[in-house]
């Protein structure tokens, strides 16, 4: 968390007041939301009143597809089909999961190709085969894992032809690439604070007005009555000035990041000639600026994540709240990666703080990290 | 919030790394969450892995009744039967108003006496009329806006006789009286730190060990698999923090607290004859030490709130989450409470902060504003 946003939520918290209550100091911290509201909705080209604070990314994902299932199928009885790209976050595909195992949804897995993008022709065909039955359809704006930038534009054409809701996980892109909710004609959008170099624990669905949503939680009815539960003035504060300075040095920091993502490729294309760049090309328009995903056939990703960190350089073999589980990632499994390679997946994140020495560091270390994960994976085999 | 719980949290929001990374930072990140769930344990007297750790009660509640609704009548289909206080917070009774319009569940409202305590033989005629479709009862342990006791073991005994698990949303009670999970023999328990002098947004559900619970958000599989989401080192620490100081300065504190709200009482009623205590006599084992509610005849609450709040005074009506809202209080008027005398019911909170000054300024302002505020009920029906 960047040191201002700090400073920001520190002296937030220092102060008292239930932005529900009527007296003086609850008043000065609905002010301090909804001034918060403002800017975060400015800083993706939304309407104040369409931002719903939620507690972070799972649950803003949640309460897209959970509550949007529920509402739709309320209202039409057919709605059971929820269209999902394989490649989703967890939040999306285990709140998919759980609407089939327990609700009668049917989950629709649509295809990625080879650099993890959505198969758009599925989509449409999945839509065509019934379009009276999507409840409704959640493509990511790009993808955690490996960078790779969906096509929303189409996900929205698509859909919208037959008046299907649009979610997106948009957790990743903002502050990376330019996201605008408006223009985008997606009708939920999910974005978090922590990934803007903001705190843990708030995050916002942006829910386009008339978006037929059932709230997860219930009570107090703040939220437009979509999500009960006492404000929380500081976070909002520090999740939407870190969302509007996010904004406003995205052009200048994305090309700078890009920059060093791009000679860390070289770098490691070159030390190590049989890597293999995992995802979409990187090129702006098809891959986030900050994402690098690079196998190594042979070696295991877990131990050249412990070797690297080991040297000071911290990376992430699947996605993070996957990490611990020694399975391949689903995402690169979808994307048609074999197995073997799968395991020798590397994602190296670089961003606003990330310089041209860590680049450097991380080039120095890992051709013998790989040796070495290589050697004991030959171990492995062979005992 | 505390000034040591502002450092605390700063501090650690300072550090990166997500609790589900392998890396050193995501390692660090997790031992302060662990380290925080056995601190927080600790200070409600249960295990460290009882603790489900969440976005705040709102949530900790909604979790508890419908998560438990959900997982028990899948178990068995008959367990159809909520059993609520009437005098619930509204996360509470919302969520188990959205089963019964939803998912074919019964709500229960059970009735309390004229202090605002539960009527256990209504609880146990209940309970006795079919045990088998009791899904769940939630009972609170302290009520927020009148400070009654709840008779906490008497519903368990009831309950578990009958295998009926039970939940108790302590929000109001930990840090204010002797709470001790395991004791008590609850099944779940809420529990939330703004009101420790933590954050807001962060809170738990404590669940003993094969507590029958569906999680209401779905991903990363955190928490058990009971709560998803990126764990929030900062602000579990925080919680923990502050929950193992109120716990250790509870006797002094608590009695600090009901001497000085003790001399408010005896100071309104001086000075307002016709004032009336609303809720359970001033007595340790009956009320919350910091909770004072007096009921004005023939003033209009709100009025009454702004004319204090104009004084330096910040009270409430009806409970926060309710405010703004203009009708009387559900608690009171389930108390038995007539409407007229309801709406001139005001709640004065007393915490580690006051002190007798406070109490002096309010004693000095009340006289004037409740007068000031029976004016303009009268001009008001004059008109």
């Amino acid at each position: 968390m960047v040191p201002e946003a700090v400073a920001a939520m520190a002296d937030e918290l220092a102060r008292v007041g239930n932005p529900s209550s009527l007296h003086t100091a609850g008043r000065r911290a609905r002010r301090v939301v909804e001034e918060s509201r403002e800017q975060l909705a400015a800083a993706v080209r939304a309407r104040p009143s369409e931002v719903v604070l939620t507690s972070g990314g799972t649950e803003s994902d949640n309460l897209a597809v959970i509550g949007t299932y529920r509402a739709r199928r309320r209202a039409d009885d057919r709605r059971r089909r929820v269209l999902v790209s394989s490649i989703e976050h967890h939040a999306v595909l285990d709140a998919t999961e759980a609407l089939a195992a327990h609700e009668g949804a049917e989950a629709v897995l649509l295809p990625v190709d080879r650099t993890g993008r959505l198969d758009v022709a599925a989509l449409e065909a999945e839509i065509a085969r019934d379009p009276a039955s999507v409840a409704l359809v959640s493509v990511m704006w790009a993808n955690n894992e490996v960078g790779t930038l969906q096509p929303v534009d189409d996900v929205v054409r698509l859909a919208h032809a037959h008046g299907v809701p649009v979610h997106t996980d948009a957790v990743q892109a903002v502050g990376q690439v330019p996201v605008d909710f408006a223009a985008s004609g997606v009708d939920l959008l999910t974005v978090t604070a922590h990934k803007l170099g903001g705190p843990v624990g708030v995050g916002a669905l942006v829910a386009v007005r008339g978006a037929e949503l059932e709230p997860l939680v219930h009570g107090g009815g703040q939220e437009r009555g979509v999500r009960s539960g006492t404000l929380d003035a500081a976070s909002a504060r520090a999740f939407s000035e870190r969302a509007e300075q996010s904004d406003g040095s995205l052009p200048g920091r994305a090309d700078r990041v890009r920059a060093l993502r791009d000679r860390l490729l070289a770098g490691v294309l070159e030390a190590v000639p049989e890597a293999e760049l995992v995802g979409a090309p990187v090129d702006p328009a098809l891959r986030l600026p900050g994402n690098l995903n690079v196998a190594f056939r042979g070696c295991e990703g877990d131990s050249l994540l412990y070797l690297l960190d080991a040297a000071g350089i911290e990376c992430s073999t699947g996605s993070a709240c996957q990490a611990g589980v020694p399975q391949p990632s689903h995402v690169l499994l979808a994307m048609g990666l074999d197995p073997v390679l799968a395991r020798g997946a590397l994602r190296l994140s670089l961003g606003h703080s990330t310089t041209d020495a860590d680049v450097d560091a991380a080039l120095a270390a890992l051709p013998a990290a790989v040796e070495r994960s290589r050697g004991a994976s030959l171990a492995t085999r062979a005992s």
